[in-house]
């Protein structure tokens, strides 16, 4: 019999209704002769709502107490989920994270799983229950409840998938699959029917915003095979496998990422060790730099630019002038008015010209590109925000359209 | 040092500045040298509105999913007072009421406690932690969750106080004691300053509203000495403790309860075993009769009355019904417009003329008994609705203040 692991987000589970009709696509699947588990978020808003009634009381709690309030919008979803499974009159068991047998870290607000014991849901398998288990969630080693942070119901369903060996995950979302581009941004936007890991984990992690870049790393790491489908209809979706065979488009996919600012320090001393200095001081606080720039010296000076998070923006400017001492920059330099545009493709690395087609197509639509950064199957640009859109439209003609 | 275990019920966490409240005065009791154990029921109307929310996917819903739903309630609350007392800067802990060891039997919705783990309620008082624990749950022996039923957290508070031998188990809710009367009804109702379990019992399972009977049983069990105060005043409460040593008063207080429904069977054959048919029908179904009254037999025939709960009294007209072809009552007769008026004291047992006195007193006022029904240390009527208020304040008139 075959074992499907389905994830629902929290969209797709708003209200009654939504929940019937998550309901109704579950027993289908089950119908069919399949044993099914589901992994399950909290409902539309119930966690904003319950972030909300936190800060009333206490504007900075702790992560652990914290934990314990945001887990209940998943048990709420789980136990509403059963109930309708109970009313098409199918036998559904629902689990939070523990009962499922999920055991993490203890870094609260942020835990990586560090074991499933499969033994519970092995044995409501084998008396055919549809078992709906909520994401997001697990035990410390002190049986203390922790989240798992972004992305995390994903992470719960693929780790599910691996543990079990599942014959597929399918993460159900409310767009019905990974394209070549945002349609919200461009019209032409073709829907993939297949992408490799590392592709998708280059998308995902550059704003794609359709599965979060530590549950693919787990279905690389176990070979999962994942689907990403919409929960609204009945589109095939697109499959995430171990490798892309057929290898029609170099490019598979233009993002924009507008959570980007750039910092550039001027007229840094060009001395060995000067970027260690100023990226040791960011990443002792915990802090993400993606793109970096450096300039060639000239006079014995050079710039150092970088892109973090716009939330780290004023963290890390505080920082760097707290210990210009230090650093000695003549000027530091910023802006948030600027996004990523980025192609992504595993062909690129063996297909020259793949960078300089995208250049080309930025440079006829008359955009200007500040900062580069090139991967194996990656190339990112850094524009101007008001330019992004049109970025990502005249580079996904070049590609998708010509090719 | 004390052991001091608290319970808050629903309105006394109803929302934030209630929430901080309740916390001002559990970090009181903490700085005073006292560790801390407390229970916390769900906020104001989180229970109803997550029942609502089950309705509108399922109108009958499995218990154990159920109890999956609202055992968040309690989840949230524990949380969030956490949080509170965190941002006074006293050390917390919340726990589930699994993290806190509840071990119950299978019956969902109405689960009784089996055992509890102290393990982790120890270590925590012994790092001298405030630990705040979820009331009305646990888990059974799958470690699935479980509720206890109406009452069920100040079950929790009791079952904490006896497994770790607490001084005092404090229940706070929004009235400041037990009274001789509901002060919303007699005026004059005076409050209690002790009261033997006994009188307790009687008094809670009569409409007090105050303490649940299974707690009141339990504490008595454990001889779990219970104090019941206001969390929104400072006055003394009532103790609720091993006997009554200070004999003041042979009453102890009066009750009204409206939720009763009288059924009367007319003209049953006198047999032997007639009564005993009828109410084994009912037990079967798990309904509870409370007062029962036998005509003396008259030309071969008797009247079976009792009483029941009015959610009960559907179910068992139509099994009557079902049923009188083995009955054989001439007629079934009904009222649900009446109420049970009580007396409790547990000097009455041994003071003859008590009931008369209450039979008096209501003669006195122009008021009709239908049904009189004696234990040790209660007397309870039955009259009618529109009787019930004039009624207690007749009785308590005579008992408390000519007394």
């Amino acid at each position: 019999m075959r074992l499907v692991v389905q994830k629902y987000g929290g969209s797709s589970v708003k209200d009654a209704e939504r929940v019937m009709n998550v309901a109704r696509r579950i027993v289908k699947t089950y119908d069919e002769g399949n044993n099914v588990i589901v992994v399950v978020s909290a409902q539309g808003d119930t966690t904003d709502d319950l972030i909300e009634k936190a800060k009333e009381i206490n504007t900075s709690p702790s992560k652990r107490e914290m934990d314990m309030l945001l887990s209940t919008g998943e048990q709420i979803s789980i136990s509403l989920l059963a109930m309708a499974i109970e009313k098409i009159g199918r036998p559904v068991i629902s689990l939070t994270g523990w009962q499922a047998g999920f055991r993490t870290d203890s870094a609260f607000s942020n835990a990586r799983i560090r074991t499933i014991n499969t033994e519970r849901l092995k044995n409501e398998i084998d008396r055919r229950n549809i078992v709906i288990v909520a994401g997001f969630q697990g035990i410390n080693k002190n049986e203390d409840i922790t989240t798992l942070g972004r992305g995390g119901s994903d992470t719960s369903a693929v780790a599910i998938a691996a543990a079990l060996g599942a014959d597929i995950c399918e993460i159900y979302t409310d767009v019905d699959g990974v394209y070549t581009a945002d349609p919200r941004i461009v019209k032409d936007a073709q829907k993939l029917s297949d992408i490799s890991y590392d592709e998708m984990l280059e998308l995902a992690s550059l704003g794609a915003n359709v599965l979060h870049n530590r549950s693919v790393e787990m279905a690389k790491k176990y070979s999962v095979n994942l689907a990403v489908k919409s929960s609204l209809n009945n589109n095939e979706g697109t499959y995430v496998k171990g490798e892309n065979k057929v290898e029609k488009m170099l490019v598979r996919g233009v993002t924009r990422d507008n959570d980007v600012a750039r910092i550039s320090l001027c007229g840094v001393e060009d001395t060995p060790g000067k970027a260690f200095t100023v990226f040791a001081l960011i990443s002792n606080e915990n802090i993400s730099v993606d793109i970096i720039l450096q300039s060639i010296g000239n006079n014995g000076k050079k710039d150092i630019s970088f892109t973090v998070k716009e939330a780290d923006l004023e963290p890390v400017l505080e920082l760097l002038k707290k210990n210009n001492d230090t650093i000695c920059a003549e000027d530091i330099k910023y802006s948030k008015d600027i996004s990523k545009v980025s192609i992504v493709g595993a062909g690129m690395v063996t297909n020259p010209g793949v960078a300089t087609k995208m250049f080309e197509a930025l440079y006829n639509a008359h955009i200007n590109i500040s900062m580069i950064s090139t991967s194996e199957i990656k190339v990112s640009v850094l524009v101007d925000l008001k330019d992004a859109e049109r970025a990502v439209n005249a580079i996904h003609d070049e590609f998708m359209l010509k090719n």
